[in-house]
């Protein structure tokens, strides 16, 4: 019964559902809205591509389109879906003219750059399609800023033919698109640039962009295996499971897989900020709980940790700057802390050159944390805060406190923690059927914004809490969203990343429940991402979105 | 859309398959099959409960059954299907006879001698059906041995007055059950005691047992989550992921996930022992593989462990076992240990204190792992050997051997590792469609073996690879399962744990298969779950029992 058949193969032969307005792909055309202004640093730096109009998509008269020539390129990290970018973008290209060409550079941006790419051909994409991951042409973090590489890019752009390029990326990437676009139009280069907005942390996001692809399945596939986690330890009664979520700042993730899952507790990264709770405090909550829930009699429990938190405990965020630039790659400390051979003589060291409110946060740390942070580092000499067990370390400091409490004989109970992180297993895998159809319209929409000539425009499609026929696809100039930010002492154009908003009303729903899932035991049980079957199952968008409308 | 309805529901809904031989509940009969001899020993320790046939459900004539009370206990650890023994259990006594009664023992086996349980009635379990986890009563690790605990137990059943007692458990819980069995016999009790076999591990198999319960979801929930992984390996193309699998000693899991994965290399805690590999060995077969494929221009993969292996390495079973002896709860060591400061000096203590080979394994070990094995100890001073973070020791010493052959210029590479361990999360989820058939199943014939008093008796069903209504419901004496093994110095009657055949078909596919995968990719991404839609992909049978047939 097995072997013979696969999910796999059955996602192959899924046909993703798309707005009704991009159906008829040779009719369409634009209804040009409003400019919105942009800041007057984005207008020196973008004089070609400021002032454009929010454009969307209607129904127009039947247009001829000239064969195309388009390359398409993935940057940063995997986001479920990013295929189905490429299968819209194919098949409306197709349908516009068979005879256009779909070019994919390998490897990210360095691709353009190094001249590496593939044809796609229909027979390629067909092993492709509703599938997980960035393999058909990679992903690759090189960003292309410096005036070599920005020239070389345009040569690249010239010797393909290319009518178009798609950025599949984040922030970071789509800011990077609109320099590109920019770049080319003062520099007389024709190609037009498209950014396509991806990530599954969920921080692109703003009043044009509902949500970034990636993030529906990421959180669907969490909330999985938080459910299950949930389930066994009502089920065993004797364990608390501190779960880590990547996300990188933003809690979104966090958030999302809350409402989803109804843990005991969520930390939101934004909340700690707001409300300056520290490292102590944090402890002393969570140490709450752990003795409300002994005194109901419950020795288990479920606790939810964004990957970011760390950074926005206002003393361990002091800590990281002071370490950040006391050990940074040109730093004499650098090399003298490797003549210590021992870990403790390190931190002694470490710790006496650190001011006061710093060496005290450090030294309240527990010693694994202190250890990552002073020789997890990254090339530039700054601390991997992505890499810093912080599950781990709320386990550490939630013991202390408890036995503290224990010793005061205010804490009668057992704690028997066990910690996870989930992350890399929630990227690259079968897009969800919101993913998969959203991202084959973002492809479709990408397109026709490369036909009609939107340079530095991001294809966004909207009101997608409504049916895929009815979502209403947008081109939005990418300069409207940009700000000016300081990035490395510097002052640059970015799109800001959006943190979890406070006042947002996912937010207040969490607020609204989470007082009752901390003792009582409200946990919900997603389970497996389902593809088939009633829609209310396969077809959902994320809580956090829901919560909006 | 969201919110209405859930997966949840729709598994409250689902209509487990289930043997037509178990649908006409009241005109069933057994066909009486051969007696298995059984040990001596065996003989001398269950006189009552030897010599009994194996039986084999079949049509007969219409019985008219009196009401029947029955209890159900969960032992051990959680296991998808659970509920739906009790459901299976349930609904074959209320078509029996609606006014049977069912008992849930509250916790595990403690319930029965703490008298904690409830009455199970439809509603109650309307809830449960087909969902994860074992919360409905609960679940616990005390385990019926001593003449008190026996004594107790039988009293309890005599004051709810049970007619049988469904134990659901492992290979010691079904051992349990036996001894129960015998007692009760011994001491004119008169309540039937049937066992259900339960284990994600896939340990309790053999001639008799296809496969425990749970099984099947565990594998595919790691293999959702392993497949994933892959798939970001594949796009990303610069992790190795380290994968650590629970099961236990045996390596069923980690076969059966690699059989569904296809991953570059897994280790076989099996052949580890049977070709008496070294951790050194095992440390530059890694090194090798990671090496060749560098040559081929790839820094990523994919490596599962089971969790068990550190047991099966020669020297390291032997270091385990003396540190046992040495760090007894009794020994004057154990207080010495304490009185050292820092963790270097426990280390020398000890080493000084091991024989030369157990030194060597000692100090050859990563520091976190001898860490480990120092402090992290069980309430009789054993090492807990599923703490240990194997994946970690894996990577470290790969590290150290990688950066070695680096310096000798034999390897030019990066090598970026990231851990995962996957256990909790496979144990409690929604059952698969299969285990949901098979428990309700399990639950059904366990009704029948009790209302034809067939005590002492495991309720099975064979035939699994054909569809549930082909599956054929057997009764197996649990006395021709029992083998006397030596277990904490004393000579005891138990099920045999099964390891993994090295001549099984299972383990000769992977070898099959295992040279291809390491260097070229073949990965293959199991996806979630899926619960409706095609039949070959949501009521598929394990990858090593398929291979079987």
């Amino acid at each position: 019964m097995n072997n013979d058949y696969s999910l796999n193969k059955a996602r192959l032969e899924y046909k993703p559902q798309f707005p009704s307005l991009l159906k008829e792909i040779v009719s369409m055309n634009f209804s040009v809205g409003h400019v919105l202004p942009a800041q007057n640093e984005i207008k020196d730096l973008f004089p070609k591509t400021v002032n454009r109009p929010i454009v969307t998509l209607c129904k127009g008269e039947r247009k001829q389109s000239a064969a195309l020539r388009v390359g398409v390129v993935f940057s940063g990290g995997q986001a479920a879906g990013g295929h189905n970018v490429i299968a819209g973008l194919f098949d409306a290209l197709y349908e516009m003219m068979p005879k256009s060409v779909l070019i994919g550079f390998l490897g990210g941006p360095s691709g353009i750059i190094e001249k590496k790419y593939i044809e796609i051909s229909q027979e390629k994409l067909s092993l492709y399609r509703n599938q997980g991951g960035f393999d058909l042409i990679g992903s690759g973090r090189t960003k292309i800023e410096t005036p070599e590489q920005l020239e070389i890019s345009k040569k690249c752009m010239e010797e393909l033919q290319l009518d178009g390029l798609v950025i599949v990326g984040g922030d970071d990437s789509n800011t990077n698109a609109a320099i590109l676009a920019e770049y080319f139009l003062q520099n007389n280069c024709s190609t037009v640039v498209i950014g396509v907005p991806k990530t599954i942390d969920g921080d692109l996001q703003n009043e044009f962009i509902e949500i970034s692809f990636g993030f529906d399945t990421a959180c669907k596939t969490y909330a999985e295996m938080i459910g299950n986690i949930a389930r066994d330890a009502l089920s065993a009664k004797k364990y608390y499971h501190f779960i880590k979520l990547m996300g990188r700042s933003a809690s979104h993730i966090a958030l999302e897989c809350a409402l989803k899952t109804h843990p005991n507790a969520v930390l939101i990264s934004e909340e700690v900020a707001s409300e300056k709770k520290t490292l102590s405090s944090i402890t002393a909550e969570l140490a709450d709980l752990i003795e409300k829930r002994a005194h109901a009699g419950k020795k288990y429990g479920v606790i939810l940790i964004p990957e970011g938190v760390i950074e926005f405990i206002p003393e361990i965020k002091i800590l990281i700057t002071e370490l950040n630039a006391l050990l940074a790659q040109d730093s004499p400390h650098l090399e003298q802390i490797d003549t210590f051979s021992s870990l403790s003589e390190k931190i002694s060291f470490v710790t006496e050159l650190l001011k006061p409110e710093a060496a005290n946060c450090f030294v309240s740390l527990p010693e694994s944390i202190q250890k990552q942070l002073l020789l997890d580092r990254d090339p530039h000499g700054n601390v991997q805060v992505s890499k810093i067990e912080t599950e781990k370390m709320f386990v550490e400091t939630v013991t202390t406190e408890l036995e503290r409490r224990s010793d005061q004989g205010t804490f009668k109970g057992s704690f028997h923690p066990i910690t996870h992180f989930f992350g890399y297993e929630g990227r690259a895998g079968y897009p969800s059927n919101f993913d998969a159809n959203y991202c084959y319209s973002l492809g479709r929409m990408a397109a026709l914004l490369i036909r009609d000539r939107f340079t530095g425009y991001m294809s966004c499609i909207t009101k997608i809490h409504l049916a895929p026929q009815e979502w209403v696809p947008q081109g939005i100039p990418l300069t409207t969203m940009l700000n000016m930010e300081t990035r490395q002492g510097k002052e640059k154009p970015v799109i800001k990343k959006a943190l979890v908003s406070l006042k947002g009303k996912a937010f207040m729903t969490l607020q609204a429940g989470r007082k009752e899932w901390m003792i009582e035991d409200h946990y919900l049980f997603p389970g497996p991402m389902q593809f088939n079957g009633d829609i209310r199952l396969t077809d959902t968008i994320p809580e956090s979105l829901q919560c909006e409308f």
